[in-house]
């Protein structure tokens, strides 16, 4: 049974729906996209995720006799509006990148054609669900980047903010890049692998350290993976390793599959505890760390401190993404259909002129290179303009009109599939493999450059001529106004 | 029907279970202590939080046939091993503070006695629950507390971190002090006032924000805030509503309830629209500001700049605790059962001292002072001592012996209540106004110089002499051994 999240609504919502509901507007058409401004971490580019969940939810809507009742007693609607609401299903369109798209700041990831009602009704959870799943892709996305061919464990759902964001955020570190999951539940409902070995508890439990890798050992002499930081790595961690290795899994054909450092100096102890592991002939037991691991650290200690790693169990600092917990995605109107079925388009002005939207129903482009297949530009054009068969374009600036690009010898590919059409959920997600098959793919054909952690650079996102005159037009309309 | 969330288990809870479940000591009692080291945000406590879905989890312990398939394809279990995971329940005892208990690092804020397996399988989700519910409403108690006597509204569900995040976050956010919530669902599930009136997507609709306004207001007479920040504030915005004040509800009897600002310069605009409403005789309309608040920002506005604010919407930085995603508690193993039916007190050792744990089996005191109610101190036993009847103590640094003070004329209550007795969950949950008032009452009882946002003053948290005593012998013994 799918969960029902109709009552997860921010409640302005509800009160806007009621207002249009008693205006002359309840039948009209209207278009918001679905944006974000800056990437997060100061990364260059985002993760695009979440659709899986987004399509379930327009699947299930359906108000509860309690929450009618509820909002009854709130004494702010009448009963047609809220026999309305008994009936509410989202009955529109939504155009938008497939999950794993890599997206960048101010293009559209969705565009909801619908009633204003419904289009007003969906914006809480879309935001919700693909802010958070996005966030916590890019991020992994960036960790797994770090640290190469070596093996990323996502470990954080004890300090996930919520159960969702364990299970989701496992799910969505998992398309980012990470490997397998800490969390058995993402296992169970998406098929992230699930995995573990032991706490320093279970080390403790015993009286002695070797008695205990003894235990784990007999137990699992397949999987014996050795937690050695308890008392003191060192003195006692390692040569206690060594000692199961030699002691009770050689006698059998068996080996230490690896060691983990959870504390202390991990570069000076993963290559003091490499020495000795490969002097003791256990060139094959691998060093897996954890401790407040992120993107930074795993530079520093595989480029700069030349660390003996092969594996990395990741927490908290990528569950929640710490050092930038927030994705901003936005909810925008862009257009209202009039009465001869006309998309009129609407602006949010803003002193800010980042915060100016983009006006109309739109179209995005990622403009690939004919022989290389490397992403040269993205371009938002209006929705009818003819763009499929262009094999140049002249790119402009989207506010800095002198500012023009040639880029020829080129495939515009639309990113936008049309996902939901009239109320019907037309998307099909993909399996979890070929969602991180299409990550790693995009990242080869991606400008290196824009993979940087540190100044990444910008990745162009043009308006065409029609959407960037447009744009200027309303802009000039407003200021008269005033 | 409750959610099972029993699969949202680390899997290594699960590989440390068969671990013990092949060993000798499959039936041994322990131990463990769930504490936190460092407060959020550098600030003076933590408001614990999540009692209540904590006990929900507890009573709801199964697995499905699914979860134990998935289990067998994994080949790392026996049938045995799978039959005893069918049938498995928590039969242990949960001792611990009650919800909306303002509490220190490195106090035990739950010990959880019971079978090895069992112990060890709550952590994942005892963690998950109190340390996100924890941060938020804590967070919260910062934001609210800075705030004053305004009013403050959470915002934040679409820049949550998943949906539980924006439910439970919400109910978190309302013990800790905020006054309402946008999301309608935290409403339905807790109760929790949801509030909420119209976006710029609103506004931006219609053909003029006038025209807006005045729809907004005959659907809403009684209740007409407008939000007057799409085009311009002072230009248009505050022109506009003064409009609908005089010419739509005031012929009715009617008056504009708030307005709101959301972007812009929060102080002088505020400054600017109090102003103008009071000119226009509208001294009883609110002025309502959202926009990237938190508690620093809400200082800078009310004590620096003198802004004119009488209600503040706050978003992703209370929902996400931004500045301070992580709560980082743990679960510590501190004792286990001997076969006379004695607690062996167990110790984690680390080189760092604050990360040495405090063994046995332990109770939690609040030294209040007995004329004035004052949170004079805390104070760490063992579970044995005599401390119900002292009306004086001398405290001992956690770390440093020599540091002693002396506290008389003192009540010490007992924190701990019995939550969980074998297995049954005896907790009644408070109603959440009970626990906001709660939480209010010790904030007037705590030191002040503890609620300061900057460099606040350390709570002091004492071991009693038998406990310092007993885990200076510890790290004796250990470091002898080596």
């Amino acid at each position: 049974m799918k969960r029902n999240l109709t009552n997860l609504v921010d409640f302005y919502e509800l009160s806007m729906m009621y207002a249009y509901f008693k205006s002359p507007f309840r039948n009209k058409t209207a278009v918001f996209d679905m944006f974000y401004r800056k990437n997060p971490d100061n990364g260059g580019y985002v993760i695009a995720c979440g659709q899986e969940q987004l399509m379930e939810y327009i699947s299930n809507i359906k108000f509860t006799e309690e929450d009618i009742q509820i909002l009854r007693n709130k004494n702010l609607f009448d009963e047609e509006f809220l026999d309305y609401l008994k009936n509410f299903k989202f009955n529109g369109t939504i155009r938008g990148v497939k999950e794993g798209t890599i997206v960048y700041p101010n293009e559209p990831l969705f565009t909801i054609e619908a009633n204003i009602m419904e289009a007003q009704f969906i914006e809480t959870i879309l935001l919700l669900t693909i802010n958070h799943q996005s966030l916590i892709a890019t991020k992994a996305s960036r960790i797994k980047r770090a640290a190469g061919d070596r093996v990323v464990m996502e470990f954080g759902s004890r300090r996930a903010q919520g159960y969702d964001a364990a299970e989701l955020g496992a799910r969505a570190a998992y398309i980012g890049g990470a490997d397998a999951t800490a969390d058995f539940s993402a296992e169970v409902k998406f098929g992230v692998p699930s995995t573990g070995t032991v706490a320093h508890s279970f080390i403790q439990f015993f009286d002695d350290e070797f008695e205990a890798f003894k235990s784990y050992a007999e137990t699992y002499p397949d999987n014996c993976s050795l937690l050695i930081d308890t008392y003191d790595v060192l003195k006692s961690g390692i040569k206690n390793a060594i000692r199961v290795e030699k002691e009770v899994l050689r006698p059998r054909g068996k080996h230490v599959k690896s060691v983990r450092l959870d504390s202390g100096d991990l570069a000076y102890l993963s290559k003091r505890c490499r020495h000795l592991l490969d002097e003791a002939g256990m060139k094959d037991c691998k060093i897996v760390v954890s401790n407040s691991i992120d993107e930074h650290l795993i530079n520093s200690l595989l480029n700069s401190q030349n660390a003996s790693i092969d594996s990395f169990g990741v927490g908290e600092k990528l569950i929640t993404s710490a050092s930038s917990p927030v994705m901003g995605g936005v909810y925008k109107l862009v257009a209202v259909k009039d009465d001869n079925g006309e998309y009129q388009p609407r602006i949010k002005i803003s002193e800010n002129t980042d915060k100016i939207t983009n006006p109309g129903l739109k179209r995005l482009w990622r403009l690939v290179d004919f022989n290389t297949q490397e992403f040269l530009a993205d371009y938002i054009s209006l929705y009818n303009e003819d763009v499929e068969d262009k094999t140049e374009l002249f790119l402009s600036h989207p506010n800095e009109s002198w500012k023009k690009h040639y880029v020829g010898n080129m495939i515009p590919v639309d990113l936008h599939e049309t996902l939901v059409e009239n109320g019907k959920v037309l998307y099909k997600s993909e399996s979890l493999e070929e969602i991180r098959e299409f990550v790693q793919y995009q990242f080869e054909h991606m400008y290196p450059t824009e993979l940087r952690f540190e100044n990444p650079s910008i990745h162009m996102v043009s308006l065409s001529e029609k959407l960037f005159n447009l744009k200027q037009q309303m802009l000039k309309e407003h200021l008269e106004v005033r």
